[in-house]
């Protein structure tokens, strides 16, 4: 059985899933934490640093797909005190094409509630399989 | 001036470097927490979890290159109580060519020290300009 604490980020990840199929930028806003060390990197961007620049790179986003949807699983969560860190793979369909990416989430917990500090999202290569000697995709130049 | 917390998060975090470029397992496993909460993504990798995972990822990854050399910008440092988060672009010219990666790493302060216990480095795709309207690498499918 799952323990009560570690519902309570699974529940706060999910929410982020569901700001992001709605295209709402308010909804995702109010799932960070609302200061400028709040840190978020899409897939193949430079890191969007501080309320304003996370949230303009979600308008970006919001404004130039029609629809999108996730599968999420989540790989792992981990909590320390206030601090807690999930682990998903994501598989994104949307009007633009689909993806697989794996994502860290970094929360805190602020009165009782834990809002998003952190989003690291990449591609996942399918064809990087850490099992294989050869799964280097790192070394051979940016894609 | 930097305040002295944040230089030994630095100094932490160029060890990692170094110890990557020395392709030196050991020297590398003990910079991480020695416990199977931490985690490793490699660009491209599914996630590898606990320590023996990780070990294993480095083994790989050294074995497999004869020379790597890193330039790497420190974006960001923060810390909260015993728990740190760098974010750091990298250039990496190794044996198997060049890349430029974004990374996010934390780490966790145990009697004094600065361990790591996530790293998850992506591809930074030169192409993506997050200031561009038509930035959107993430929606259009993995490289």
């Amino acid at each position: 059985m799952m323990e009560e604490g570690t519902e309570a980020v699974r529940q706060a990840n999910d929410a982020f899933y569901l700001a992001f199929e709605k295209r709402d930028v308010a909804q995702m806003e109010a799932l960070w934490r609302p200061d400028d060390n709040i840190i978020c990197i899409h897939p193949g961007w430079l890191p969007r640093m501080g309320q304003k620049q996370v949230r303009d790179g979600w308008e970006a986003i919001f404004n130039h797909v029609t629809r999108v949807a996730f599968s999420v699983c989540v790989m792992e969560i981990t909590i320390v005190g206030d601090f807690a860190r999930a682990v998903c793979r994501e598989h994104i369909v949307s009007s633009h094409g689909e993806a697989t990416t794996i994502a860290t989430h970094l929360f805190e917990r602020h009165d009782g509630r834990w809002l998003l500090v952190h989003r690291h999202s990449s591609p996942l290569l399918t064809d990087a399989d850490p099992a294989a000697d050869n799964a280097l995709p790192m070394l051979q130049g940016s894609p």
